[in-house]
């Protein structure tokens, strides 16, 4: 391990210095072999398959390990997006010329060595390892066990592209060894490794936390509210809770809990049950809610559990204040939203939330790379630093100041 | 502990929303309390000078201690310095329109409850609470035992003016268990502090890394290194490095090994004695270094030791490149510079030395907030993520993305 992780820090300085042209061509040639190799790789894929059904994996997890030419296909096209991605290093960021008379230039710059903890999806392996290579980082990827031939079967078709082009293969490597051990000992070398993303299960996430000694950005659970404040649109209201509930249920961005302004609890509840019931949503209610709509009790643990499913619980609030305490108290700081045509209101709310993203008016499903414009995402952070929120490529930097003088000297 | 930072957390989203001008108001009525109760606080200092006698506490660390009424004004004027500093919080750092249509606005937020953690000084009290204030943070201060009726009186005199404007006191409050216990305690609150500062020695720096759970900002060491090109214009060349290494010996900007491209070695070196005898620094060599000069051998350990003294280390190198490999193997990653007047020279170290700061032709004893132009600074960090470099208000402030939409459902 040791070793490997050496190689994989020597191998840091010659990524973070290739220019953006040699990065772009060498991602496209990792394209068009992995559409080459689509053989192999759906061989590979057809053994974790099989091993799969073996052992009486779930449906829903074989359907995101499972690969056909499309999804190969779609991969390469992934590859080819991130490949087309505006140089994120050596953007800068600041500059001045200081009292003294020197100029300071705020440049971004790689981060060095990125350990990224996974599961399932086969495609995460090349749109993470190509993510970290555009940005001038080296990847240590440790995907899951149930994908281990898909893995390493793409991760080869990248690194044979690298070794060809004269680079270190360990620049996207795959954790050598894969074990729990082995990732207990990844998050403890700060000495080789500058960042670790997990993502993956909420025991994945909370054991990293607790025993890496390396930085670690998160992409925890969303626990995410929507308030309908007195002043809303009720039209606009139903359809964005409607969609932030429902168009998916089991991402992180989706709607858990919504809350609803008392002085206008009867005239809303009714038609929040209304349009509801065409999803078929399983709805939960606090005791004022159940006075106006007959529907299950919602009991304490609801307010903080993140269902991931077509379920919600519903609470009635004493206006703004009542929501942003009621979120202070059990949001994850992922995604909150307010519906309400009043601007004072509106800034309050989205002043004293301290989420990663607080929408007005807009459907919390929107939390997403894609959907912010970033191009291919790397992670939804639910850290206050470095990143928050959507990660894109350039969350994939950091910073170092550029300090040009003539022979100046400190008085 | 639980029940105070409970108080912390929660008095932190009432300091998140101060307007600048409350900020600002309140910063300059504790400077002004700081001056009317300067008797107080040095009745306070001479028992912690007391202590420090009896104890037979070095000279050094008595005079970082020591306050006088001079002292006791610099510590007012500096509270006012900070209270005339821009805003921080609220500061529009990017904004677009997305495909979809909806508005995003990211805006620097508060970071929450920070927890430093210092010695010695006293000022460090009144000018890390109101850096923290000013950035709409809670501050949990741990200052050392030796200062300890010194810091008190400091911060219940902060603490006054927050309850004059009935605000909450555990807004700018020391940490009350100061043990090591406390500090152990404080480091796994990651539920109620999200950033620790830890500035201090080795042995502190590398206890809070290794057993935080909150998020850790280092103000680490700096072994700083200067390299002089083939192409250095020499007089620019000695007066730098003299500048680096003797201005002050002991702070983390200063340079304690010298490299020189092999290529001047014999030209450059003798003129490097003597510029460094007026300042009677005690200089050790490689083995080529003693071949031209003759000093003291350097041993392996030089390499990588922070001498904090007025030591210099000399090492030749074959070129820019060898430069290169020696800071990558032995640089803190705090402050390096090249001397060289070839553009192509200074960009490819600029560009390749992993460091906070990388300086061109300039001193490394610049490394500082103040320098900056950042006004009062926090530290300096040695950390890749959130902050790295001097670190001034607004690296006491992350993000958070302010969506505004019309009723925006995603598809």
């Amino acid at each position: 391990m040791q070793d490997f992780l050496k190689k994989a820090k020597a191998s840091s300085s010659v990524i973070a210095t290739l220019t953006g042209a040699q990065k772009r061509s060498i991602l496209e040639a990792m394209a068009d072999e992995i559409a080459s190799e689509s053989g192999t790789i759906l061989e590979a894929n057809a053994k974790d398959m099989a091993y799969a059904k073996e052992h009486a994996i779930s449906e829903a997890l074989q359907d995101r390990l499972m690969l056909d030419a499309g999804r190969v296909a779609d991969i390469a096209n992934s590859l080819r997006e991130i490949a087309a991605l505006r140089e994120p290093v050596g953007r800068v960021l600041d500059g001045w010329v200081t009292d003294a008379g020197f100029r300071v230039e705020k440049v971004s710059v790689p981060i060095g060595v990125v350990g990224v903890i996974y599961e399932s999806r086969p495609n995460v392996t090349a749109d993470v390892g190509a993510l970290c290579f555009k940005s001038g980082n080296v990847a240590i990827l440790k995907g899951g066990k149930e994908a281990e031939h898909s893995n390493r079967a793409i991760a080869e078709v990248l690194q044979g592209v690298l070794a060809q082009r004269g680079l270190p293969k360990e620049a996207i490597a795959l954790l050598p060894d894969s074990s729990r051990e082995g990732v207990a000992s990844l998050i403890k070398q700060d000495k080789y490794v500058d960042l670790i993303v997990p993502r993956g299960g909420a025991a994945l996430i909370r054991y990293v936390s607790q025993n890496a000694t390396v930085p670690v950005v998160k992409h925890d659970k969303g626990l995410c509210h929507t308030y309908i404040d007195k002043a809303a649109d009720i039209e606009k209201a139903l359809s964005v809770i409607t969609n932030a509930k429902c168009r998916r249920t089991g991402i992180c961005g989706a709607m858990e809990t919504l809350l609803v302004d008392e002085a206008v609890a009867v005239e809303v509840l009714p038609k929040v049950r209304e349009a509801f019931a065409t999803y078929g949503t399983v709805l939960r209610g606090c005791e004022q809610t159940r006075r106006i709509i007959d529907i299950a009790p919602a009991t304490k643990e609801d307010w903080d559990t993140e269902y991931l499913d077509n379920v919600l619980s519903i609470r009635t609030v004493e206006g703004v204040a009542g929501a942003t305490a009621h979120i202070a108290a059990h949001s994850s700081g992922h995604s909150d939203a307010i519906i309400t045509e009043n601007y004072t209101t509106a800034e309050l709310f989205l002043n004293t939330v301290d989420s990663a993203c607080v929408y007005l008016n807009t459907s919390t499903q929107f939390t997403d790379g894609g959907q912010f414009g970033f191009g291919a995402e790397v992670g939804i952070s639910t850290n206050k630093l470095h990143a928050r929120g959507p990660m894109g490529i350039n969350e994939l930097t950091t910073y170092k100041y550029k300090i040009y003088g003539d022979g100046h000297t400190r008085a």
